[in-house]
C-alpha cells in the first residue's frame, strides 16, 4: 500500500490543572484526534490519511496543537470547529490555514514567541 | 526556531494479552521511545530532533514500529538495541537500515503483504 499522503498527529498530553504551560488536552477526552479521525473517515481517505494522538508536542502554550506530515504543518488554537476545513482546505486542497498556522517563529520557543 | 529535522514517533500502544494484532508496547512501558529520547538528548539533538509516543500507528503486525518525519521513513521490529544506529545512521546520518525497514508494499495492509 502506499505511505500516507497526510499524517496528522494531534497533541492529547493532559496535565494538572494550574499547571503554568498548560496542555492540549486538559479533560483527557482526545475529542479533537477522535473529530479528525471521524472527519477522514466520513470523506472516505482513510486509507491514505490518518490521525493519530501523540504525546506532548512541546509547543503548550499554543495549544491545542497538531502538526500534519510531511509537509510539517503546525497549527495551533484548533477547536473541534476547524476540523472540517483542515481537512477540506489542507488535508485535501492542500492549502495553508493562515489564522491557525504557527509561525516557524514561534516554535519550540515555549511560548516566548521569537 | 526552526522547525524539527527529524520527529520521530514511536508507537507505545498498548492491547490485551492475545490480541490477533499484537502491540508494539505490550508492557506499556514506553521504554523504546524513552531510549530514543535519552539518545538524541545524549547528542545534543533536543532542539532540532524529537521523539514522541504515539497511539496505534496500524502496523501492529511489524512492530515494535516507528515512523521518522519527515522523510516518513517507516522502521518495525525495532528493539532498544537499534536506538544509537537509528539516531546516529539515519537521524544524522540521513541512511536507511534495510533490516529495519519497512517496504511501502507491507504498509497498511495489517501484516498481510503485498
Amino acid at each position: 500500500m502506499p505511505k500516507f499522503t497526510s499524517h496528522v498527529f494531534v497533541c492529547c498530553n493532559r496535565r494538572s490543572p494550574g499547571h503554568p504551560r498548560g496542555c492540549c488536552d486538559p479533560e483527557g477526552s482526545e475529542a479533537l484526534r477522535n473529530a479528525i479521525k471521524a472527519e477522514i473517515q466520513r470523506r472516505g481517505l482513510s486509507c491514505t490519511v490518518r490521525a493519530n494522538k501523540s504525546g506532548c508536542l512541546d509547543q503548550c502554550e499554543l495549544g491545542p496543537t497538531l502538526v500534519i506530515y510531511p509537509g510539517q504543518i503546525w497549527y495551533g488554537g484548533v477547536s473541534i470547529g476547524d476540523v472540517s476545513r483542515i481537512v477540506e482546505q489542507t488535508i485535501i486542497g492542500g492549502r495553508i490555514l493562515d489564522d491557525l498556522l504557527i509561525d516557524d517563529a514561534w516554535l519550540n520557543t515555549k511560548g516566548k514567541g521569537p
